[in-house]
């Protein structure tokens, strides 16, 4: 066992978190919940995403919420993209950092995106060149890396070829997706073991759905495997439409509240945290997804 | 690491989980419960208690449940007494499992059962000798064993040499109780291999609830030591009337999944237990708190 002794995290609510969420929050709220995220020390927080209105109704205000933050030093606020349309228009805003998605899923390929495997890795390629010659960090999502609601189990060997391919093509890091939930101790290590052989664990993030109450175990077996960033949602906002159940991405609270126990550094400030998660809950209508959150209720 | 091939869990819903519900449950439909538990496959049902009516309402009519059940051969349906009334109360109502506890904290000690620490320790002697002359197997949780809510931090030695006292007053068992939640990793490994020294751990269980949401990553830890018995609560039921936020035990549903992913074997019908969890959840007027429960929802 080697744990990391710092843990980058990624906030992923106000952008994987909100995308799934079937409020739509006004542009202000959205700019005070980043602002919130910043001020409890969040140092990556995905803001938003340049994907069709037509496609994610909850985010089509992008290209006013990202101009708009007020961004502090040494903080990141990548935006989703998924063509060189949604570049465009990220760079116009002002986009530093972006972040790409595919799938080894045929089927999850078609469904999510319309468009075979092939395509889609040709088509991000473009895209990954682009953005780097624009001087943009790229980071890529690979989903359904431990299952697909349509495939049912994914081999690690595809996921581990397709992060090498993009790694190849200029992307900065690679995020794990483990977007339905289904994902277990074994299954994540032999994945982590066979994506490890291809891509160097510093540029590995992992990004784990609550869907069946999984995720912390399956973070606690990247930590063991040495990986130190962990992507997450306060209040565990969101989730994924094509999964069973109410769960979204882990929360941020929850992960924090292990990492702090393991005193593994994040630079993270739990109270502010659980603030900002009862915020945007309370504009969401629901009370926010994390044991921690609650558990601090009557404090 | 070295995970056992087979896990036993002990299903304590119908007495840890009941006894903390506000709802109280008919004597017939916690009948009806138990029956359901053991079709689903768990070996071992904490089916009730024998503590006084007036500081456990929800239970009081141990007595009439116990012999009222259509007891399965191969099941094990321990009873939780308290002291030599409990015992014999239970004995007179056919009970052949039971389980004491007590604590290292004095301060809770005194708050939950008004004694200092070495007085619970000679109360519990008393009730295991005469628990084990009877025939009896003998189970002892151990509370607060990472943490307590008057005290905060727990010397693992001191949970080691009280383990080490009650298998030598003849218990067959110990459960180590995080009753609070607040146990994380580090502090859970660190626990068990200070335990271990003492007391071998194919004699000892883990009991963790799920306040902060870390229940599931701490009995990963659990298995890696080689610990076979976990304590659960189908639906998520309870939870610690000292404890903040409102998460009980860890669910029995999202530890056979769990367990189911790493090819651990249970003897559990999953569906079965979700249909147990799901029946009694509707009687105590809430949802399954189970993550695995609720994604299985449009099943």
């Amino acid at each position: 066992m080697s744990f990391p002794k710092r843990v980058t995290i990624v906030e992923v609510g106000p952008r994987d978190g909100l995308q799934n969420e079937s409020e739509i929050i006004p542009t202000p709220i959205k700019i005070e919940f980043i602002h919130q995220l910043a001020a409890a020390g969040l140092s990556v927080i995905e803001a938003t995403s340049f994907v069709s209105k037509k496609w994610v109704p909850a985010l089509a205000d992008g290209s006013d919420v990202l101009p708009a933050l007020n961004q502090h030093a040494g903080v990141r606020y990548p935006v989703l993209v998924p063509n060189e349309t949604g570049l465009n228009a990220a760079l116009a805003a002002g986009a530093k950092d972006i972040a790409v998605f595919t799938t080894p899923s045929e089927t999850f390929s078609m469904k999510n995106t319309n468009c075979t495997v092939a395509d889609s890795l040709a088509r991000m390629k473009t895209v990954i060149t682009q953005a780097k010659h624009a001087g943009c960090r790229v980071r890529a999502y690979i989903s359904c890396v431990l299952g697909c609601p349509y495939e049912g189990d994914i081999l690690p060997d595809s996921v581990a070829a397709m992060a090498y391919a993009l790694m190849n093509d200029g992307c900065d890091e690679i995020s794990l997706g483990d977007t339905i939930g289904v994902g277990t101790p074994g299954k994540t290590l032999a994945l982590l073991e066979t994506v490890m052989k291809k891509v160097h664990r510093d540029q590995l993030a992992v990004h784990f759905h609550d869907t069946y109450g999984q995720a912390l175990v399956n973070i606690y077996v990247a930590l063991q495997c040495g990986i130190a960033t962990i992507d997450s949602a306060v209040a565990g906002l969101g989730g994924c439409p094509y999964a069973a159940g109410a769960s979204g991405n882990v929360a941020t609270e929850d992960v924090v509240y292990l990492l702090n126990g393991m005193g593994i550094e994040t630079g993270v400030n739990l109270e502010k945290l659980i603030a900002a998660g009862r915020f945007i809950a309370k504009k969401l209508g629901h009370p926010p997804r994390s044991r921690v959150n609650a558990a601090f209720g009557d404090k």
